[in-house]
């Protein structure tokens, strides 16, 4: 037997398999690929990288768009493989043996992985039924259990709902450790709390392209915090750790985000049609959302899951041992059509049964 | 002061910028961009791609080819982020506090900073005047502290000699623990040790994209090994690490891979005939090479490094604290033009001084 870092062996393992869907509302995915006008500039693009050569200065130039449109220093941004892997990295960075980190629950359900994968402790803190987060017990049990690192997915998934910025402050500014603050879905809610890293220099913001930018195939997120810290966090990353095709499709991209405001607005304005739609349907609850999916949950919630696979429609489906997720699914928004192809598929269940 | 993880502190920091040469020849880069056909190829699937789903299929389909190719099982294989990523990911899954992890030294000099980044204690082990492993020896000492992991580069980077893979299946079949190859310049070589995999469930084989195949932009490596290992080593990957962008290149590149071999024997035919007018040059010390790179030693490293700079051709002058590699200059095979051109240089400094 070889002699393997303790704890792997009871790190989950993953199998990268996944269903393909007809429609496919089950990853908060965009439905859409890129913008045609962007796509034909990413294609363009692409077909002029030395592939051959390490990457240099690509990753350079989209850190340094970034901060420009935030207003801060080069420094004091970072890129990773998605948001996941700044979030693994940061969970590394104040990880280790004896280690702590405090997230709501529920919430992505990765967290628990991450600070497994960091040999920390994980520390779950409940939300209410309504999903909603008890800032001042948030706080309280962040500082009762000296926690080195808190997270907080805002707005949250997969529940939908949202902390006002002041509500980050607070927390920020009661906490002496590490807050996370991961807003993979902020550009459907409007609400950033980046602004507050200047105040703070216990909090770093993560941010991705694989929602809103429709860019989840490249792999490609950022943090931003104060210089100390990502020069910290930093060290975690390997040299050469994104890669040259990646990195100039999210830097068309990010240039021209203005290309997908369109989008983003049509999200929500469909997220909150069908929200409407789906509340009045009986036996069905629905929470209010701030992203670009619903969560609902209705006592057939397997069966309904089954009935829409059958349909080839994929959603979400929580498993049993998901806490507070009972008989919940998640429903990401997609086209016009497809949302409502959903929700004719979910109506008609609902008669069915 | 947050908590960082303990050991962090003392990690490297990387700044990520490269200087550019008009003749680079510093980082074992294939010199020229993708075979045409092959460009053409990769350019052309790369616009078909739904950037805005998560990897799915793309991973599973690289993985199957690689798995044929060597004839092992799809189980077998493992896609990282380079080689980089495959040599971190399994110095992680056999590091910790209190592991050893020895490797020889001159090498590849990510190894220490793996091992740091792992928590592990590296030991390197010093090869001889000629950069040869004395393989007894290196065995003694991996039994000796008790290692964890075993590394070995072959061909090595920097010295570009190699060992037979007899050799390597000595020190595969004398040890308990884990043992990393490092193939990243087999091809170069042409007698892997890929074929012990099946008779050996310690060794690993790690391979790349990056150097004969031209890709290293792009990001892509892999590892083979028995099933019980590749299992374990995958739980230290998250899950969608790999981006679809360098799976498609790379999944193109692998199709046509016939498509280097020419360029791959032009390589070695370069790297021949440079040898032998390096040969020739008084003061000058070559290290036979099987790889795509020589070193020379003379006394003057540092003033001709500085000369060939000025020139604008960049090659690899090893800092004074490398071990072993004191006034070496490390020099990548290009085109025959871009060799002709750096021999030149080289042959009129020594004119000079």
């Amino acid at each position: 037997m070889l002699n393997y870092r303790n704890a792997l062996g009871e790190m989950p393992s993953y199998d990268g398999v996944e269903r393909d869907f007809r429609i496919k509302v089950n990853a908060n995915e965009s439905t859409m690929n890129l913008p045609p006008l962007v796509e034909e500039r990413v294609s363009n693009r692409l077909g002029y990288l030395a592939l051959n050569r390490y990457p240099n200065e690509e990753y350079d130039m989209l850190v340094e768009q970034i901060a420009k449109n935030f207003g801060v220093a080069k420094s004091q941004a970072l890129l990773g493989s998605g948001s996941s892997e700044i979030i693994e990295k940061v969970f590394h960075a104040f990880g280790g043996a004896g280690k702590k980190v405090v997230y709501p629950q529920p919430s992505f359900s990765m967290y628990k992985i991450y600070a497994k994968a960091a040999e920390s402790e994980g520390v779950p803190f409940d939300l209410d039924k309504k999903f909603d987060l008890d800032v001042d017990a948030f706080i309280k049990k962040i500082r009762e259990v000296k926690a080195d690192l808190a997270v907080i997915c805002n707005p949250n998934n997969p529940t939908g709902n949202a902390l006002a910025v002041a509500q980050i402050e607070e927390i920020a500014k009661s906490i002496d450790c590490a807050l996370l603050l991961d807003e993979a879905y902020v550009e459907f809610y409007g609400h950033s709390a980046f602004g507050l890293i200047k105040k703070y220099p216990n909090l770093i913001v993560a941010r991705t392209f694989s929602k809103a930018y429709g860019l989840a195939g490249a792999r490609v997120g950022y943090m931003l915090a104060q210089e100390d810290v990502t020069r910290m966090i930093n060290k975690t990353f390997m040299p050469y750790h994104m890669n040259v095709l990646s990195l100039a499709a999210a830097d068309i991209v990010y240039q021209m985000r203005d290309e997908f405001v369109s989008r983003i607005q049509m999200t929500i304005a469909e997220r909150q049609r069908i929200f409407e739609q789906l509340k009045k349907l009986r036996g069905v609850e629905v929470f209010p959302s701030q992203t670009n999916f619903i969560l609902i949950r209705l006592e057939k919630a397997a069966t309904l899951n089954e009935y829409l696979e059958s349909l080839d429609i994929g959603v979400r489906h929580f498993s049993a041992n998901a806490a507070g997720l009972k008989n919940c699914l998640r429903i990401s928004i997609g086209t016009r059509i497809e949302n409502d192809e959903v929700f004719a598929a979910i109506k008609n269940f609902l008669h069915k049964v």
